[in-house]
């Protein structure tokens, strides 16, 4: 049976329809995601289809953040796709920043009409239901209820939701009208306890996205600007993508007491006086599948961390000859049964009728950190063939060095004793990687004339001193297409950077830098 | 940190608000919701908020039900929560029987309309999107390019989603407007494979009904009358609730090659040839929950089957003094620690304020199996006090034996030695009740006499002969309420209702009993 649809025979080639990243690296990007079998347009405009190899990365990071949230207290609720059009409009300054591209409906009945199917026009709902863009209002109209004393609080409640934006422009994973996400959102007593968890859950999504997705990031605080709808405070992490751009990756919220006021949110506290409840949601979505992609893939298609892998190990037995086969495929599954007893996730493709280099390219294309192929030499000697999906390049290393590295024949024992070794090696290398090709494309710069100079091309992060107004702001998008991606917390920016200086804008004195760059 | 949301002191009294099943079933099941914190009714009508103790619940099943289903060789994936409104219309058969009471999408935009949040006018969608209520027409869409050849095949692919159906009686778990469920769509080269894969799925849910939840079913085919929509063949399980109604809680359906037909889904077979695809789709749904509950439950609370149970143990210590709460936690906080290892979720409930009686009938009230009470004598006796949330009733035992067997003074390291003994007793006692229960009501049934008899009240499951028409069907619903839940299975029937006989109301021959009950 086979459980992995869309396996159709490409043509057995390196690049195997893949965009090199130097020639178009938009296309390339829509190339890994199709190539990879990761997610698909659907008929419907702007929604996309997750296939099993996307949804399976996405199960995983799921589990990684479910066991986080969980171990940090918190607990799993679900609350109604549909929210009252009349609670958007109570809290005017969240929907005036998240309520204008919306999905509304408007009906709940269909009927034939003329032998057609048709909205029945006799159907229409009296207060129409807007498809949640975010759950806010409807999760603190149940809030309310639910909060009556101190002794209730605090309440931390997370769901995993889909949720719909009827945005114009999109693009699988990064921006979709439909996508899946989780939102946390806790109440508290007080505005301390508050902040410590918008922290708490902001270290939460840094970890997951440097120890098991091996992206580095910058954390910090959005600009005014870019806070949430209705937050008084939001704090985010910042990847960067192999093109040098911005990625936001999740952020966390302190919404203070707005939405309390709102929906009426008041607890006893232990004085015996009624106060609002302070609150925090934060998010991170199948957006940071993109973000994966962006930061590891090559010319070959996908790598994944280990960590993220829904396949570990691919096995594939190489024979002539119908004994070959036999012979080669035995030992396949029987290396395949030792690895799984470590714990891995382990495929033999012994498909039949597809050459090895079909096989190959194909399980390269999806990432698979680790092959093995199994010769007939190799059982002569005992050995196995390992190839590592990517090797950390070294300076001044000859390509055959270098394949030499990513390709090594190991006596049997040794390669399934090393397979957990090797395979921290890749997640860490992972990250090491990513944190190299970050810092050779970030600059501290203090003149306008040479972050002109770095925004030319695609850029990369630029650390610099800030004193702007908004418009200010506005005039650096305008000019360099860039934004202030977050006000970093002090230990997040480059020791060389630190301490006060002059807005690169303004000139005027800046108490440190921000992190500026083009962005998703 | 307090996980659990909705805490409120109630008044410490056995029934707690709970109204008993024999004054009134509906009241009571409605009861065991609120208290045992598993749902609430939202703001938006026939949307249900799934509170974080029911949803709990909800993630061990889908975990139970997700590792069946990739056993058996099933990956997920996501689609579209919107379906274009021609997409229905074009399975008309299939529209016909679901697609009456939907929520219908008409726009994408909200503005600001003299300072009032409306929907945009201009905003109008060109073609209306149906929010799901299942997804065949448009996975049969994607389908249409995953499949080409033999080779593709069998695709067999599972969703977790959140579906929408404009329910006018709603109530929480059984029947709501949106709610949760999986539904798998597989397409298969052949007929034959395609009608193994419904049993096979079938199998699984019946599995999971009766080895996870505790809850004993019947299995067989739907009537013509009853079959989904488009389905050439509805497979279900029936269970009995303790009012004696039937519960369907699964379904699996062959549908031939309708659907492939309609989305024109060939595929190229070995002798390349060109042929429509042969499907099947299954499902289940937070439905379950209400199953759950109205199989076990009782009129002080809610009872879990260990498998499902978020927690296996509660620890309550018991002090007078500072020093004894002391003494007392620590002990718990040990037990607990010793019962983790086993692999148990356990709670200890160090709550002050909080007297332990009103701490027994919170947890006794949300389904905990097992409690444990540490009290000063406990220490000094090296024991534990280990109360059963139910146990089995003998026949002509006295009210005080029972208690007795319900709540036992252990040595401290048999009780926690027995933990996984008395568990796996628990689970295994409440399918045994549920069965006793079920056949307590069960009755073969050859006469209309006899028949107007037992469904005088809610009756139960009567096998009876049947070999009348859809008409005759209606004349049976009309006069008693009932209807046929299954064409079953030839091992489902009682042996002594086995073999051929006459029908009930026209007395025409049939070859097999049928299942007859009121439903849900």
């Amino acid at each position: 049976m086979s459980a992995q649809p869309n396996q159709k025979q490409q043509p057995a080639t390196a690049a195997d329809g893949i965009t090199p990243r130097a020639v178009d690296y938009g296309q390339w990007y829509l190339d890994i995601v199709k190539r990879a079998d990761l997610a698909d347009h659907s008929s419907v405009r702007g929604c996309m289809v997750i296939k099993p190899h996307g949804y399976a990365i996405w199960e995983k990071l799921q589990r990684e953040l479910d066991d986080r949230f969980k171990a940090t207290g918190h607990v799993n609720a679900y609350f109604p796709l549909f929210i009252p059009l009349s609670f958007l409009a109570k809290e005017e300054e969240h929907a005036a920043g998240f309520a204008k591209e919306c999905a509304v409906v408007t009906h709940y009945r269909l009927k034939s009409l003329d032998g057609k199917v048709g909205v029945d026009p006799e159907s229409k709902l009296e207060e129409p239901l807007v498809v949640r863009p975010t759950s806010e209002t409807i999760i603190w109209a149940q809030y309310k209820n639910w909060i009556q004393s101190y002794r209730d609080l605090p309440l931390l409640i997370n769901q995993w939701a889909n949720v719909v934006r009827w945005e114009m422009r999109t693009r699988l994973f990064l921006r979709t009208a439909e996508f899946l996400w989780q939102e946390g959102h806790t109440a508290h007593a007080t505005e301390a306890e508050a902040r410590e968890e918008v922290s708490r859950m902001l270290a939460v999504y840094a970890d997951v996205a440097e120890n098991v997705m091996g992206v580095p990031v910058v954390r910090g605080h959005k600009t005014e600007g870019e806070r949430f709808a209705g937050a008084l405070d939001t704090q985010c992490i910042e990847g960067m993508m192999q093109d040098g751009k911005a990625l936001q990756m999740g952020t966390s919220h302190y919404l203070g007491q707005n939405f309390a006021k709102s929906a009426d949110v008041k607890f006893l506290n232990k004085d015996g006086q009624l106060e609002y409840v302070h609150a925090t949601s934060w998010g991170v979505s199948t957006r940071l599948i993109g973000a994966l992609i962006m930061t590891h893939s090559d010319d070959n298609g996908l790598i994944l961390p280990p960590k993220l892998a829904p396949i570990h190990v691919v096995i594939v037995p190489i024979y002539k000859s119908a004994e070959e086969q036999a012979r080669t495929t035995a030992e396949a599954q029987a290396v395949a049964t030792e690895l799984r007893a470590q714990g891995w996730s382990v495929k033999v493709d012994d498909r039949e009728g597809l050459q090895p280099g079909a096989k190959y390219y194909e399980w390269e294309r999806k990432g698979v950190p680790v092959r093995i192929e199994v010769g007939p030499k190799d059982l002569e000697k005992g050995s196995l063939c390992v190839v590592r999906r990517f090797v950390l390049e070294k300076d001044g290393e000859s390509e055959q060095e270098l394949r030499k590295r990513k390709k090594q024949f190991l006596p049997r024992a040794e390669a399934i004793a090393n397979m957990p070794a090797l395979l921290a090696a890749l997640q860490k290398e992972l990250l090491e990687r990513a944190r190299a090709m970050r810092d050779k494309r970030t600059r501290i710069i203090d003149t306008l004339e040479e972050y002109a100079e770095f925004f030319k091309g695609d850029g990369g992060f630029a650390w610099v001193h800030w004193a702007g107004t908004r418009d200010d702001e506005d005039t650096m998008a305008k000019r360099f297409e860039t934004s202030i991606r977050c006000l970093p917390f002090a230990d997040q920016i480059p020791e060389a950077g630190r301490g006060p200086g002059k807005c690169i804008l303004t000139g005027q004195p800046s108490a440190q830098r921000v992190l500026m760059a083009k962005a998703y």
